[in-house]
């Protein structure tokens, strides 16, 4: 008998349109697997396992498997749905229900996705955590803003995520979990009916086991049948070691995790040339912070409105802090972005990707702090598509490392991750 | 005593500042408006008095004033609204109860406005028509998709609606009931929570009666004290005429507005250049079909998939049309984007704003359309500041001219404006 858990959406997709598997059979498979795992990660804000039964015999009843046919989703709480509840990982809003299914539920349901139920985010995707832990190690925080994602599809409980991106919400997270996490380039993946945060950063993404499971997925999504992935590609990419500053936030484990990125891709005969960051690029973290805090003040003019004392301290604290930036402050970050552009350009002229740390290392102990987004918010800046790919294990938890594209190169930022995927030989299976 | 209905927004708000209306007062003198013009011209999807009376009570009781006091306000019922039903033009969504006030209508509450009701909209802001009719002759369409706040406007039933535009959605009304609108660079106005169609486009925008009432009201929304216009401009601006292509679609009405503005500005000392139009700029129409099409096919996929059989039929037949367009058309479109800036830019170099058509001629008549965007695609598309102003009536009804500025440069645009404004000496009074 099939061990349904063990096979990777590609692989799963295709058992149920060849109908050796339905649509039921892989339902109950997760189901299971969630009650067996949910009492210790607790990666799901809401989870009815008759709703995920119906929607499998509907499935099997209509005789089609659609591009995506069973695959399990977790929808991650700040992503509208009409059928269950959509809380924004806030109390403020919790038990709110959408009139609709964002575009992004909606394209996956097309696609014969079983949804499995709606992931825990931090609230309104920024600071606040919520109570999801690590599925490696419990005592760790999985990360966030997209951390009932990325636990869930780290701990078997799905196998694809929809995570959002606004600092560094899906690929520090992925990193955190052992698991692939897909930040493509800005707009690709449609982001409408979904939590406002500050419209120049807000990225769609996908938590997979895979990178040819990112990129099938996001083929179907985004209507783009060139992002999937048939084969490897023969040549190996031209990779660019960019040592994201402050570099020097960059702790053992992930120093350790690029050295074996870098060791591997060599091996495999491919090069790995180191970039010359440009002068200036430290500058990207402030007019991220500058950008992110004048649009998200907006854009969260309700929550600090009249919901102000319904939200937790953290979060007050967060927009507080936010709500410093001026105009004058963000029309000055946003007139320094051509230049910073550009500079980059310049710099990675010559090579396919960039190789970089997804996060400053392992996931920290706790659950009070989800992890600092240091080497994340440049790539969100400049609306790049990157991934988070395992690359080892340091003391018990994953680590690793952020593969980055030119903005709109998504299909060879995937073939290139997936390359590297393929050397890193990270330790398989769900947790 | 005060004719509260005659005085526009700037001097409405100075008049409740000063304590010599009270915002009751002003509820009232609207109420009556509403009940008397709204038979005819029905511009409301939603008005409730009671509503309205209380929160000008409250802002009585409260003893103070805030930047926007009393203005009343039309919320175009595909913006968000938390006390309101929010039915984005649709019957079938009527009904519906955001959790939520989008964040125009957070800051316009938290200015001091009085929320009059949801004004009609096009159903999502597309082509199909809601039941509004020109306050000029109800025999006429008052243009859409901001049908509800440009009408109510012109009728005297409001001192400011909210609109959007993706394609002409705030221009054309407002040209079409001899109002002002305002659409300013893209992202300006915070437009979260706003029924998305096309990120690349969607614009917040207002109505008012004046330039000086849009630089003010902007100015308090925004957070950019710089964009209220104190006094008009000392010197003239700089006005390029700019014959927006396909020109041959301006009837004689446009044509003679423009020919109007050309020389009242000349005889009050201002220059206006012909410039020459880029060779490629009709391909600009093109493009934003191109933007808009693979945008608006993915933001709608809950109305194209659940509720595809609770749309109309003029909706269906919309949104079938724009599915057309396929990723690498999309792309192309995108792709050609800055050199269609460039070549805008080098025309344009040397002059302050453009002169150009608002809509192609007077409202025509019938309600079963709303016109034609023809002349505020490009400008749309380009994420360009432009105001309709009232220029002549032509056959009983307004026709506007449109004043164009750089992205970005919306104070300066504003002010142009006003002084091209004060110049025109079109018909005043609600109608």
């Amino acid at each position: 008998m099939t061990d349904i858990l063990a096979l990777d959406a590609t692989d799963l997709i295709a058992e149920v349109t060849a109908c050796r598997l339905s649509h039921r059979a892989v339902a109950e498979a997760y189901l299971e697997r969630i009650a067996t795992r949910e009492p210790e990660v607790e990666a799901w804000a809401f989870h009815d396992p008759q709703l995920v039964r119906d929607a499998a015999d509907r499935r099997d009843a209509a005789g089609t498997a659609g591009p995506l046919a069973a695959l399990p989703v977790g929808v991650k709480d700040v992503i509208d749905t009409c059928d269950m509840p959509t809380g924004y990982g806030s109390a403020a809003y919790a038990g709110f229900r959408p009139a609709w299914d964002a575009p992004c539920v909606v394209q996956a349901k097309a696609a014969g996705a079983l949804i499995l139920g709606k992931t825990v985010s931090t609230e309104f995707a920024m600071a606040s955590p919520g109570k999801t832990r690590n599925p490696w190690n419990p005592a760790h925080t999985p990360g966030g803003s997209s951390s009932g994602s990325c636990a869930a599809v780290a701990a078997g409980m799905a196998l694809m995520g929809f995570g959002t991106q606004t600092a560094g919400s899906v690929i520090r997270p992925a990193s955190y979990c052992g698991v692939v996490g897909y930040k493509p380039t800005i707009g690709l993946l449609e982001a409408a009916e979904i939590k406002v945060l500050a419209h120049t950063l807000d990225t769609l993404g996908l938590i997979t086991r895979s990178v040819r499971d990112a990129a099938l997925i996001a083929s179907v999504l985004a209507g783009r049948p060139g992002l999937a992935l048939r084969e490897l590609p023969q040549s190996a990419p031209r990779v660019g070691l960019f040592r994201t500053p402050p570099f020097d936030a960059a702790e053992p484990g992930t120093l350790a995790a690029l050295e074996h990125a870098r060791a591997r891709i060599e091996a495999a005969g491919g090069q790995v040339t180191e970039i010359a960051v440009p002068a200036d690029f430290i500058a990207t973290h402030a007019l991220h912070a500058a950008v992110m805090g004048w649009e998200v003040t907006r854009a969260l003019a309700h929550e600090r409105g009249p919901l102000w004392e319904a939200l937790t301290p953290v979060t007050r604290a967060f927009l507080t802090e936010k709500a410093q930036i001026d105009a004058p402050a963000y029309d000055a970050a946003r007139a320094a972005l051509p230049a910073q552009r550009a500079a980059l350009a310049a710099a990675i002229e010559g090579v396919d990707v960039l190789l970089a740390p997804a996060a400053p290392g392992p996931a920290p102990e706790g659950l009070a702090s989800t992890g600092a987004p240091a080497f994340n918010t440049p790539w969100t800046l400049l609306q790049m598509p990157a991934l988070s790919l395992p690359a080892i294990v340091s003391g018990g938890l994953p680590v690793g490392v952020q593969v980055i594209g030119r903005k709109g190169e998504d299909a060879r930022t995937l073939a290139a991750a997936a390359w590297i995927e393929a050397c890193l030989d990270a330790p398989k299976g769900i947790r």
